[in-house]
This record gives structure tokens, C-alpha cells and sequence, in this order.
């Protein structure tokens, strides 16, 4: 049996950078499937491309419509090929409509002086001390995730405001996998709306773009395997309607895997 | 005379969602035009569109290309209208040839619950008792800025490696120019990438992936009329040939107009 990532991921090719494929129940959200895995879909894509080039570096997704449960169709289409870098245009349709437009950049890395910037938080006690999230009344994709927060800092929706939306967690496939550049992808959208943290309350939200940063190549990712990835979340603004929300993810070394950023529709 | 920045962004309609424009010399960087003006050029494509509903949310162009001096032809089509948000998929051609890729989301806003969460930095001087930062050698696109440092953080390029990248400036159009949509995404590529900073010496780099999130609405951006924004930038990783910088950009007044995020190429 293939693990229910990877089969929410099948494609079929279709020819003319066409791909056909359909949402997982394992994988459903409050309406449709969760993001996360769409911008797997969506990258995954341009990764199983007869044409690739490289490993991915940046991919936006922008979720245009919600997904019906059912089948849809995904066009990646290699608009630039250079020596080292390719862009792609990515677009997911159902019923012929737009329901998920994108871009990814991938590019052939090569050694060059490398250092990090960002400092991985030495306070964040190991994941094997931590509890799960349990999962009462989520929806099923949260399921798919082992999560464990960094003590008091799992979102609390009692009502009361915070005064701020920072919060860390661990993170894996349940059950696990080995990590690879389309379930990093989707990690990037399992941050809990940052409005619920910060107002202690659920609200009717959407990503309306999502953009995540590849910083590993596929070496990191293969040392990584299927342990725990560290993520750290927070918004910046909350403002008319719309709020951003940014994240790094880690691998348990301490190595920075990718970051993340998104806006997010809300309505109160 | 229009000012330079509104040369460099003028469209000419030629129908099917196609526009006709040319590169401006004033904002000439070391090989083609400035990324800024590229992003702000295919935003404009949209703003200007009659299809056109609400405000720019989030934005992404990648560079696939550089752009040689002279004429290019913007494609900005709505692939997807909502009732409150419309999605754009945005490509530059130059001689047929994709030269940038991009996305765009617009969105009319409402009035919700808002709240800032990032601090503006209570010790950045006023703009006033700042000097302008001279631009002996520096490509054309720095001298239509006026960018004045926080004391100490302009970048030193005198080759000794720094603990971080972090930077602060005040940053307006020159000569002043009314904040609107456009000039805040091209404000958004205005910050010295990341690794002159880090390493204190300049590279061969260049931004691939470049993503604007607007916070402010039309109302604030008219507000700020004129005067001095505040760009805080940072790098989170340098590792084989990429790194991204981030940066959020400040009225006068302290209110949160935008955040962006790139990934930029590098050689050693």
C-alpha cells in the first residue's frame, strides 16, 4: 500500500504538460482538500516532468477557488529553460476553471560558500518528550501530521487575545515517510491560521497565495528521512481582511529545510 | 514631465490582455533594467487592466531572464474573478521568449477586526537627521532613490564578513514621487542583496523569485503621500548558490504596508 501522500500526489500524464489527477479523502479539509497537499499536487507536477531540470528553489501557489472533492486536471508548463535554472507555470483546473495558478523556480545548485543566518531554537525541548496534538473534531488532513508543540505554545482557543501568534511545533507524515521536496512543500501550510492563535478563537479563513523557499537540496532532505521537522510560525499584520503568516522549517540537526510565507483571507 | 518611475511603467493596451512597454534608462542595473521596475511593470499590467477588481494582496515574479535595453510585451490575464478576489497569471516576452513569470492577487477589502503584530523600531532616527546614501558607481536605479541608513547598518564593502545581514533604511522615490501600488512592489527589491551585506563584499547574484504582500490599502498608501518609508531587510540562509532575503516596509507613522520575500542566485 503506498502511503496516502503519495497517492493524493498520482498524477497521470496527459500529454502536452498536462497531468490528471483527484483529491484524497485522507487529505480533506473544511471545504475541499487541504492546501498544502494541492501545492504538493501542483509542484509535484513540474518534479515528475519529462523536461525537468534541477530541484526546486521557490513555489507560489495561489488558491483561486475551493477544490470540489473528485478529480482535476494540472498543467506545469516549462515556460524557461536556462543552463542552470528553469521557471514554470503551473495551473490546476477543474470543470475547465482555474481553481490553483502557481510558479515554481528550479535550479541545478552547485558549492559555493554556504552559511547560515537564521538561529535554530536551542529552548525547544526534543520531540520525543513532547505529547501529540490530539485530533477531536479536526479535519482528517490534521490527522496526517504528528504535531507536537513547544510547552504553552499549542494554539489555545479560549477566547482570550494574545499578544502575539508565535509558536512552534513538530512535525512528520503520519505514519511517517521519507521526506522529499512535495510533502516539505505541503509541511509549509500546516501552520494553524495564525488568527486563531492570536485571537484564541477559530475564524472563516483561506490562503489565498502561498510561497515557500527550498533551502535544502535533496541530500538535506534525504539525511532527514522520516524524523520530525522543526517549524516556528508567526503573522506579521492583521489588517481589512487579510493577514501574512511566515514560517521556518528545520530538520531535527538544525539545519534550515525551508521558509515559508503566505496571506491569508479572513472574515471575523 | 511625468517622473521617470511612471516612463519606465507606461503600458500601451494592444488588446487580449496584452501590453506594450520598454525599458526606462533611469532604472538601468548592471545588466538590464532593475528588478523593482520589472515587478512594479507587471503589476501595473493588471492595475490598469479594465478587467481590474479591488486592490493588490500578494504578488510573485520570478526572473527567468535578463532583459535586454528596449521594447517587451506584458501578458496580464484574470484567469479566476470572485466575488471579493480576482487572480492573475502575469508573463513578460521579449522577441516571443518568456523573460518573467508572475502571479498577482487583488482583493476588495472590508473592514474586519485588524491588529499589528511586528514592532516598527523604536530606535530608527528620523529620516531627516540621516544622510542620503551617495551613489559614486553605483547603477542608475539606486540614484532614483533616496535611501538613507540607519547609523552603522549601511552596507561596508570592505571584505570582512559580518555575524548577520540585518539592515535598515529610509527609502523614497527621487524625486519624491506619491506612494501608490506599483512603487511600493518596486520598493520591495530596493535592499542591497543580502550577501554584500553578510560577507561584505559584492558577488555576481541575481534575485530569481520575488514575492510583495500589500498590507496597506489604497487609503494608507495616499496617506504616506510622499515622504520616507522604513525598510527593515534580513537573509535567513546562504547555502549552493541561493539565499532569500526578507523585509518589511514601514509608513513614517509606523503602519505595516508591506512584506516581501526573495530568493536570489549567487556565485562565489
Amino acid at each position: 500500500m503506498p502511503h496516502d501522500f503519495d497517492a493524493a500526489l498520482r498524477l497521470a500524464p496527459q500529454g502536452d504538460h498536462r497531468f490528471a489527477g483527484a483529491t484524497h479523502p485522507a487529505y480533506a479539509n473544511m471545504v475541499g482538500p487541504y492546501g498544502g497537499v494541492t501545492a504538493a499536487v501542483l509542484l509535484n507536477a513540474a518534479l515528475q516532468h519529462p523536461q525537468r531540470l534541477g530541484d526546486p528553489i521557490a513555489l507560489t501557489v495561489n488558491f483561486a477557488a475551493p477544490l470540489a472533492d473528485g478529480g482535476f486536471e494540472v498543467e506545469a508548463r516549462p515556460v524557461r529553460t536556462n543552463r542552470s535554472t528553469q521557471h514554470w507555470q503551473l495551473t490546476l483546473t477543474q470543470g475547465g476553471e482555474a481553481a490553483a495558478t502557481g510558479t515554481a523556480v528550479f535550479a541545478a545548485r552547485r558549492d559555493t560558500w554556504s552559511a547560515p543566518e537564521a538561529e535554530f531554537p536551542a529552548d525547544m525541548p526534543a520531540a520525543a518528550g513532547l505529547a501529540r496534538l490530539s485530533g477531536g473534531g479536526a479535519p482528517p488532513w490534521t490527522q496526517r501530521y504528528d504535531m507536537r508543540f513547544a510547552p504553552g505554545e499549542a494554539p489555545r482557543l479560549d477566547g482570550r487575545l494574545q499578544p502575539h501568534s508565535r509558536s512552534r511545533l513538530w512535525v512528520r507524515d503520519e505514519p511517517p515517510r521519507p521526506l522529499d521536496f512535495a510533502s516539505l512543500a505541503a509541511i509549509c501550510d500546516c501552520f494553524f491560521p495564525r488568527i486563531f492563535v492570536r485571537r484564541g478563537q477559530p475564524a472563516p479563513i483561506g490562503t489565498v497565495s502561498l510561497t515557500c523557499f527550498f533551502h535544502a537540496d535533496a541530500a538535506l532532505l534525504a539525511a532527514q528521512g522520516e524524523r520530525h521537522l522543526l517549524g516556528c510560525a508567526r503573522g506579521l499584520n492583521f489588517r481589512r481582511g487579510y493577514f501574512d503568516q511566515s514560517a521556518e522549517v528545520w530538520s531535527d540537526d538544525g539545519q534550515l529545510l525551508a521558509s515559508t510565507h503566505q496571506m491569508v483571507y479572513y472574515r471575523e
